[in-house]
């Protein structure tokens, strides 16, 4: 076990109709007129924003609106968000949607108060030092910012998609956890996001560290709550109490509270990373098709923590660490078929992937070797891209 | 699940050395004068004290001593740190020690701003809306205190031992866990304080609520990672990994996510208060002999959670739920057996136990009948603690 520093001071408000705190918590967070960041415009046709609204305005909070953030969200959002929230004097944010409205809003928040280009943050030139308060209202389980200090956005200047990671300066004052917000998701969407959890958690959890149990343990039992409830909610979209248990594994999927104590891996993401970059897929979905590809090529290259997910999380029970690392990708395989997501790249709609650019791309951003759990050199990265044909 | 609100803004920072921090991290938390509240002499001993201080004078924060706080903390040394730190103006607390001397500088911080008697707060005539920021160098994992918002004082006049359990009023703001420092804990008392982290966990795992199986994962798995580092513990207590895994589960085991989202229980913890208060008898010496027999109880009462917490934690496999919950406490009973504690009440030094006494009292503090899980009627009760002679 690593030393560690966790600090994640966000106030959880988890169940029905907390929206209906949303004007409260902006008071509590210490705002008064703040910059409400929206997506696509489901909050808008759902009634939720008019609900969220109506919370305000009963508590005397002032907003302003920044609408139809997309996936993926660009720098271009974010500085229009600054020069608004700038020129209207906003005390705080909420962010009303999935990660990418988060991530937007955290970014902003970065942004205001800061003299230079919020993009020095991203760019890793400066330290988010200040920030405006930032509450959210969750819509999507998937990103897990609603409880992180990250925030994922692309430059369209290069089309670079980079990843910040704070401590807790980014991280939310407050989320709003309400999961019958989540019934109407499309199933598509629902299955990606839980790839997306179990990923956060997964990439904690092939460490190099040795010894810490209790981080594994919890790391394992998040991922057996998803495996147990995941299939309820495909099959039961307004399942009430799958949507809860599944919200809320999301949101501690990427606290903080599923790595204390060791180093962190993120290979899949970056090789999923270039995936949607050259090619424009889901993040959740491509991620079902990179875990279990790095896992396999793990099986025979340091199989033990593969094998101990395996028996502690599928049950199995073999003796050798390879064979059971290889059965443990077949029952992960075999998990996401039936939440329907993709488990190729042809499936993931790549026909022709072009394996030396993404091979290229991943080195020249990650550097060579990289891979905290095993390090990669390209012709390793070949490989594992290979193992997703 | 059930609706739940959780906000846990306890900075830790973990690992060797890191009360070397301590100065620090009382600036951050906006203190230049605190009182520093110890136990029984160990840290001045250890050289703990001395550490601590120099880190503190190094970041020029002045400091007063209220030492000598024992376990079981009455009111008494609370009244004398309130007029202690007013008089001097303190702005803040650093408790160095266990559970007693983190719940003793929780009520000064929480009865010096207040007007009142302190003692409204634990006797419910008042609510703590404020309190002087607490920080902790946690020297025995065990109570939880450095992680929750729970502080217990014991009244003398009357004797009157209470919980109070804030929100977050009463959380830290930080917590230094150094897993070294534990290092030179007796063995009795290192196997009490994993008892008490247990019954930590398993208070709020048995619950009448359903389908929280997040909740309960995180759960079962740190009583597995206590089940599994325990007695590496108690063989070389030297073990570095081994005590920091089980310092980080006792933290995990009571800052509440273990909890969330479902009713509590905390019956035990009223049938061994009772003990406690009429025998002396050490706090997680008791748990480790009253949670066997109330689980004996619910075998035959209500055996479903008992059952799922065999299988899932123990690994047994019969199908039969009142037989496994009777196997399940065979396997907790060896396994606090292996650590050396009481497994009944003439074991803890209680040969001529008056269970009629133990059944009224409990009643008259708890109300007729008591338990979220299974509620209890006196006649029950007495047949719980029957079952552990």
């Amino acid at each position: 076990m690593d030393n560690f520093n966790y600090y994640a001071p966000t106030k959880y408000v988890f169940g029905r109709d907390t929206e209906a705190q949303a004007g409260q918590l902006t008071r509590w967070m210490g705002c008064r007129k703040i910059l409400l960041v929206l997506g696509g415009g489901s909050a808008r046709c759902s009634g939720l924003l008019d609900r969220v609204a109506a919370a305000l305005q009963a508590e005397g909070v002032e907003y302003l609106l920044l609408e139809g953030i997309k996936p993926n969200p660009t720098d271009d959002r974010v500085y229009e968000g600054i020069d608004l929230g700038r020129r209207e004097k906003i005390d705080g944010l909420l962010a009303v949607g999935g990660g990418s409205v988060i991530d937007t809003a955290k970014a902003i928040a970065a942004g205001i108060p800061y003299d230079g280009d919020f993009w020095d943050f991203w760019a890793g030139k400066a330290v988010v030092e200040k920030a405006l308060p930032v509450g959210v209202v969750l819509t999507i389980p998937a990103a897990g910012s609603e409880g992180s200090g990250n925030s994922v956005i692309t430059r369209l200047d290069g089309m670079h998609k980079i990843s910040l990671r704070t401590d807790s300066a980014l991280r939310p004052k407050f989320a709003i956890l309400n999961p019958a917000l989540t019934f109407t998701l499309p199933a598509a969407q629902t299955a990606a996001g839980i790839a997306d959890m179990m990923a956060h958690i997964m990439e904690r959890y092939f460490s190099p560290t040795q010894e810490v149990e209790t981080t594994d343990r919890i790391a394992e039992g998040l991922l057996m709550a998803i495996i147990e409830e995941a299939p309820k909610v495909m099959a039961d979209p307004e399942n009430y109490q799958a949507r809860a248990n599944i919200m809320w594994a999301g949101t501690m999927a990427h606290n903080g509270v599923a790595g204390c104590g060791r180093r962190e891996d993120w290979t899949s993401h970056g090789l999923e990373h270039e995936l949607s970059a050259l090619y424009g897929v889901t993040h959740g979905a491509g991620l079902a098709v990179v875990f279990p590809a790095w896992m396999t090529f793990m099986a025979s290259h340091r199989p033990e923590k593969v094998a101990q997910l395996g028996r502690r999380v599928f049950g199995l029970t073999g003796k050798d660490d390879s064979a059971v690392a290889l059965q443990t990708v077949d029952s992960l395989r075999a998990f996401f078929g039936k939440l329907g997501l993709p488990l190729t790249l042809s499936q993931l709609g790549i026909e022709n992937p072009d394996i030396a650019l993404l091979t290229a791309k991943f080195h020249e951003d990650k550097g060579t070797p990289f891979g905290p759990y095993f390090p990669l050199q390209p012709v390793d990265t070949a490989a594992v891209y290979r193992l997703m044909l």
